[in-house]
């Protein structure tokens, strides 16, 4: 009984710093997204597409997690757009308390979209809430289509799928009909994407995506200050 | 300061059941291997190309572990030997007590060799000492080569990496010779293995592998009779 008492104090304590990090967004009209996945599922990548694609004016900014390296810091600060690293040091997963802390030096009035890269892990990213507006989990198409009923929490609580490297599907046996039919028995209302970082396949609707999802954070973002 | 405590009396708890493990396994010659990965790198089919191969004399069993779903006992149980899931109902990693709750109604006298597939996880399961002989991690083609030095706990920790879906280096951009050289940065000694479970590549290796391990293993048990 005692551990789990301890980890809901601990949860309990994310979720207060996630409150105040929703608020905070919420005020200045900010779209904050947390892409989950496991190791290798293409976070990286699409973020590399997506910066690619935007304008050098889009006030954007993408804090990434990893355990170790600053490495995926580096692949995405060339796009010119402020990015930092949050090295866990061994921790499986982003927390509130990360995020707020490698915010500090920011200025939140300057940023519109922030995108938060967790760490690789399909399970305990999926506990802590970062104060984020959505979800978004990845799924590649070397993975296998059980992985939605395998791994339920995060396909639950996440409002988009984004089915990765689908540029792979004649190489592979996955099935992606079966796959999203996997993640709808476990969220019925979840969004899905289909997309190839390589051939540029599914990268406007992703886009577009995005830009509805800013349209609405800055909406309720004049209501607030209404 | 006080969650470290709590973790480190967790870890304690679980380090006392694996060594009672590791002492039944060694005095029965047991050769237990616990399998790491990703979700999606192969485990699974890896098992049951393992399985399929092997002479319906041996004496195999296997544990597989998944947050949710029988879904891979039931794939390895076709092959005829014994195989029970381990559903860890949202716990990101196997534990020791786990496995020796599962083992309870098993005859360890009739097992030569233990199979244990922990979740799909590159972090959290390299924390648990399950009284395996080795660690083996696999890493596949289509998760990029950086991994080891993303994820260096268990990449250290394993005896073995194998590198799975072979058969798709010409589909990916992941460069093998990289992937490696990342892995002998973090674990100079180990051992690496290259493997395609679709075109049967390398799975020789792997048998000889293991029977080359569970011939040490009898040596041993051996030893301790004597």
């Amino acid at each position: 009984m005692s551990r789990v008492e301890v980890e809901t104090k601990v949860l309990n304590e994310n979720q207060i710093l996630a409150e105040q990090l929703r608020e905070r967004y919420r005020q200045q009209g900010i779209l904050c997204v947390n892409l989950i996945s496991a190791p290798g599922s293409g976070k990286t990548l699409l973020l590399e597409k997506t910066l690619e694609r935007m304008d050098q004016g889009t006030r954007v900014a993408v804090l990434t997690g990893d355990l170790q390296t600053e490495n995926d810091a580096q692949r995405l600060a060339r796009f010119g757009f402020p990015v930092k690293q949050i090295v866990t040091g061994g921790t499986c997963h982003l927390d509130a308390r990360m995020v707020e802390k490698h915010l500090a030096d920011w200025n939140l009035e300057n940023i519109e979209l922030l995108i938060v890269e967790n760490v690789g892990n399909l399970v305990c990213p999926s506990s802590y809430d970062l104060g984020e507006d959505a979800k978004i989990v990845l799924l590649s198409t070397t993975e296998g289509e059980d992985k939605p009923l395998k791994y339920p929490s995060i396909f639950f609580k996440s409002e988009l799928m984004i089915l990765t490297k689908i540029d792979l599907l004649p190489y592979v046996p996955f099935k992606s009909d079966v796959a999203k039919e996997n993640a709808r028995r476990v969220h019925p209302q979840m969004e899905i994407l289909e997309v190839s970082n390589t051939t540029g396949e599914g990268l406007d609707a992703w886009m577009n995506w995005i830009t509805g999802r800013q349209r609405k954070a800055k909406e309720k973002a004049k209501l607030v200050r209404a």
